[in-house]
């Protein structure tokens, strides 16, 4: 299993540093975030050192999968909330601090100050037919 | 399967209404988002209508998690960005917007305006480690 001795959650998933783990098993560990957005705020973590969700097999990904409702469950009784949000975010643009991918599980609350910035825009005519011909085509070539 | 009549998503999934379809298989399909924060947006569906994530089984779960590193490629690979978000919103006060279960894959590029808000806290003493031990508890008595 591949690691990276650099790596602050690869540390944790060693017991080098300690965490706040509410649930480990033979691919995937969670904890709490030690900078969290909100009370309860979860990671969820491959054991395996992944840098990018991209570049993760689709096995584990289907093992993390599986761990965010029961995790979801747990958020939800533990923190008293109705709502949260499930975040990954992928490279330097898209807000990834730590190199080893790692889903966030934020609870929100009514008018919290948490949340994505919501600026949806719409396609001009034939756009998106022709982006989704070029994702049917990447997916067909390169996505397996 | 279960279906909702109502659901806008179900009626993409039946074909009544029309969707850039860029993925579908038994379990799941993606489509771009009609409102995108960023060309690409991407949306990843369960075919069963199930309002909330905390509610799917695991196995479904699983399926949809399987398919956000082979989608995140072709994202990749078809918007040209290094980064992006993966989101799914469970509850109004997380944004949830449409009332069956959705991941968001969101093209992020340097400096656009989008992104989660994020103002990290810490934990006072002794709370980190009681919340532990409460996810633990909740875990084990209701998460599976």
């Amino acid at each position: 299993m591949q690691r990276d001795i650099d790596c602050i959650f690869c540390k944790i998933i060693s017991a080098q540093v300690p965490a706040h783990v509410v649930h480990e098993d033979q691919t995937t560990i969670a904890f709490l975030d030690s900078g969290p957005l909100a009370e309860g705020h979860l990671l969820v973590v491959p054991r395996e050192h992944f840098t990018r969700l991209s570049d993760i097999p689709a096995e584990l990904a289907a093992e993390l999968g599986a761990k965010l409702p029961v995790l979801s469950r747990a958020l939800k009784k533990v923190t008293s909330v109705e709502a949260f949000n499930v975040l990954c975010n992928e490279g330097e643009s898209a807000g990834q601090m730590v190199r080893h991918v790692h889903f966030h599980l934020i609870p929100r609350r009514p008018n919290d100050s948490l949340g994505y910035r919501w600026n949806a825009g719409t396609y001009p005519a034939g756009k998106a037919a022709e982006l989704a011909a070029a994702f049917q085509q990447a997916i067909a070539s390169h996505g397996r």
